[in-house]
């Protein structure tokens, strides 16, 4: 019966402890796996997550916390995996347990750096879990903006409507609408180039270009973005729904993205390695971008954002520079 | 001979100043009307607009200024009209001289209140002026940030290329890039209703919604749009061009958006007639959503954000309660 069908919340972050925050509006338990047993501790303890969306208070009646992933993997139907894309790997490394009759729902916003795959990808390259069984939860949405409860819109995609249906159901609720969609490819796609945009308006900002230059980036990342996404799965997808353009929007337009951040370090002069020393978080996008570039040569789609960003983060060209050749491809 | 060609701008605003100092770059002489005579004493005396811009120096040998607008019109070729749309019919009715061979650019947001017509409907309607010689200036475009010679866009559109490549030119420098467009009806009418949506984006951040919904409104708010342009002329257009997308964000985003601020306004609470009160410069968009509401009508576009905003401003529904119902129709 699919209302005995269980979820477990795999990661400890700021979009993990939302999740598990909205599935406890419509679960009587779930079970909540994070690496940090001082974490679990105070959330058993005090009902808040001591180090992220810490306002939020939980019923620890509904909570199954544990430190043991294959705890989570052998309690639940559903695994929603929201955790950085760099610690996935790691993360999956540690499962003993079959995950093959699991169904996957990937809340991360990301490449997984050892196989350059979207997540989705790298569950079905290197789990073979049918893509029947994987899943993409996007936004547009700030954790921090669920954890004060405003309203918020989420997009979730599988190709199986069931499951994206039954997911999206037991996200929602009074301040989260959820719609479903069948673009697991698209969405992830967007979820991860529109870090790499992210951090392209920062540098630009970091420069000292302004919020007219902005705009343009942004109207001109969606353009390429659409292209992008376009090559690697080609179906019908209006890029201006709140899955693609809308998650754009809110990270590219955020002070707080630390993708955002991280470029705005870059174009003030930080060298990539001090700009990711002085971050206590890793930002996405420097991953994203490598592999979104990588992956374009073979598609050979019109990329100068994605292009400009690399030869800044990897190839060590001058981000004025870089961004001067790049103003004169903008529209 | 095109290089002897005369422009004068029309108005005296910001928007008109940073077009006479975009023009100044290219011209050996501009005419400037503007009605304010003691503006025009202190630019004379002082180089500086004292009202707008003010840290905008001009080189006034280059400047003939004058508050006949007579005499910007025999002067002209080109005439380049940047003022608020309500104070446009009270200008045009000054006018004693034909206009017909004249060739018009409008770098007005918004509708004309008296004929609820689009500035280039409107003089071709009531001036006979034939849409080859009509045209329009379009960013995304804050005129603070080219005072601050902040890297920007602009759309110059007319169906006529020569006179668009022509106007591109003499407004382009070293921190502006122009291109061309033959879209005069979409580029104006998308420049009047992100005026409208950037009301609906201050009225839903007035009510307390956050980031989140914000890039959702602005993700519909596109998809909008552009049902509704087609309607009005259907053509081959990208939306997401800069002309269309960027200028929506550019104004949508911004927090010194006087229509951004109207909504936020109405959205805490403040009555129509307070908000506008409050505000000494007009909101452009409170006389937009009238007329696209109403034409709209006969369209029969999908237009949830344009219905809602025309509720609130003038059917006296309460913001929240019309905000709670748009979350509804919106993805």
């Amino acid at each position: 019966m699919a209302d005995k069908l269980k979820f477990a919340v795999i990661g400890g972050g700021s979009w993990a402890t939302a999740i598990a925050k909205m599935l406890c509006v419509n679960q009587e338990e779930i079970c909540w796996y994070m690496r940090n047993e001082n974490a679990i501790d105070h959330i058993k303890n005090f009902k808040h997550n001591p180090n992220y969306l810490s306002s939020v208070e939980f019923d620890t009646q509904k909570l199954l916390l544990t430190s043991n992933i294959n705890e989570a993997v052998s309690y639940a139907d559903y695994l929603i995996f929201a955790i950085p894309s760099a610690f996935l790997d790691g993360e999956l490394a540690k499962i003993t347990l079959p995950l093959q009759d699991k169904i996957i729902f990937s809340a991360i916003k990301g490449i997984v750096p050892e196989t350059s795959l979207i997540v989705g990808e790298h569950f079905h390259v290197q789990y073979d879990i049918p893509y029947y069984n994987i899943g993409v939860i996007t936004g547009p949405c700030h954790a921090e903006e669920v954890a004060l409860e405003r309203l918020s819109y989420l997009t979730i995609a599988c190709s199986d409507a069931d499951k994206a249906k039954f997911v999206a159901q037991n996200l929602s609720g009074n301040y989260i609408k959820s719609k479903i969609s069948d673009d697991i490819i698209g969405t992830e796609y967007a979820a991860m180039l529109k870090n790499i945009y992210a951090i392209a308006a920062g540098i630009a900002h970091g420069l000292g270009y302004g919020d007219n230059f902005q705009s343009v980036i942004m109207s001109n990342a969606i353009r390429e973005m659409k292209k992008f996404i376009r090559k690697v799965h080609k179906m019908k997808r209006n890029i201006n729904d709140s899955a693609y353009l809308g998650d754009l929007l809110v990270t590219g337009y955020s002070v707080f993205s630390r993708n955002r951040m991280f470029g705005n370090m870059i174009g003030k002069g930080y060298t990539v390695k001090s700009a990711m020393m002085e971050m206590s978080m890793v930002a996405e996008g420097y991953y994203a971008v490598k592999s979104a570039y990588k992956l374009n040569q073979g598609y050979g789609a019109k990329t100068p954002i994605i292009d400009a960003v690399y030869q800044i983060l990897y190839e060590g060209k001058e981000a004025k520079v870089v961004f001067k050749k790049l103003t004169d491809q903008l529209d």
